[in-house]
């Protein structure tokens, strides 16, 4: 893939995993930060080329911005790239709406105004093509790059062409199937689901459930 | 297993298709209908000794009752059968709160003042040990009676007495693995897991896809 990816939220857990098994795929990522050394630090974890950013500058020039925050930082990140991200890039949206950004529970969901942490992405961001994606992938499985993952990346949003890229991006880590869920308007559907992976982690003790979904006909893809 | 078990809203494809799949498994089950024909024909295609009754007669006596009706038909038939119920029956909700009820999208979800319509169920049937299940077993895979399933069953509830009996319930359908889920309130997420994949039969135009979940130890009680 010849597209340059950013990684906002690149330091956290579920961000450094997506971009390192993007770079290792041989993709160029740069991380994403609002601390530019602490971006710059996780690059150089990753290493192959990664390289650390503020955010804003993170997304400059690149074709896919994948966003990796928590719901509570989902807004002000969103507005921080705002000014910077390229005309017809593609905004994959990885947020789960957990009760925890208001001190609850982390198995347990907020209802947003938009219906959905990427319809919110969407309407801050009205000039990209949002995709909600990589919600349900593990942390913990993805930072094991030399295993593969077993789970389905659920993709939902409006613009096809924006889909497919993200499908081929998806289905660069080994063992991911990417499954097209339709509209953006599905995106809650996907956000609940990995709600409901989080709560099997909590109750079974254990970091990488996943999902597969069975009785597609050959893969997922349309 | 010993109990009975009533299938309200039996004559329905998903409630059809879970009575024929306990009675092939030796399980003494009664169709319940608000139509009594209906309900007694329902329980002649299925065969091995499985009756058919009125809903508030199938359910006296019934150790389990599962009740597999659309939303709309929910509040009616949990009153209808609020009299005749055994103290201390498990009732097993299955109900997934669609748009459709209110002439929307099969696809999209509405939003229950009680959180899910488990809950629901569980304020109107205030005796009663409410579990959340079966919304995700495809009534068309349920009914080829002789190919096992490829799916998980999704359970919560608040009893784990009741839950362990329903888990055992569903394990008696080949194919099938119940995945303790956690309490009644986690029931919105299985019913919007159930809602993800109505999703995707539409989109990908098939009619059993399924969820699977990996990751879990040694299968998924606990």
């Amino acid at each position: 893939m010849e597209t340059i990816i950013a990684v906002v939220g690149g330091t956290g857990a579920e961000g450094s995993g997506l971009a390192a098994r993007f770079a290792k795929a041989g993709v160029q990522v740069r991380i994403g930060s609002r601390n530019l050394e602490k971006a710059q630090e996780a690059a150089r974890r990753i290493g192959s080329q990664t390289t650390g950013h503020t955010n804003a500058d993170a997304v400059a020039g690149a074709g896919i911005v994948v966003i990796t925050v928590p719901l509570s930082a989902q807004v002000e990140t969103l507005k921080s790239i705002r000014g910077s991200i390229a005309p017809g890039a593609i905004l994959v949206d990885a947020t789960v709406p957990l009760e925890i950004a208001i001190g609850g529970r982390v198995s347990r969901m907020l209802t947003l105004w938009d219906g959905s942490a990427a319809q919110q992405a969407a309407r801050l961001l009205p000039g990209a093509a949002v995709v909600a994606a990589f919600h349900a992938l593990s942390a913990e499985a993805l930072a094991k790059l030399d295993h593969p993952l077993d789970c389905d990346a659920l993709i939902c949003g409006d613009s096809a062409e924006a889909k497919a890229a993200v499908v081929q991006l998806a289905e660069l880590i080994p063992g991911v199937r990417a499954i097209d869920a339709g509209p953006l308007d599905n995106a809650r559907l996907l956000e609940s689901a990995a709600a409901l992976l989080i709560s099997l982690n909590l109750r079974h003790k254990v970091k990488e459930s996943g999902m597969r979904i069975t009785g597609l006909k050959s893969g997922g893809h349309l």
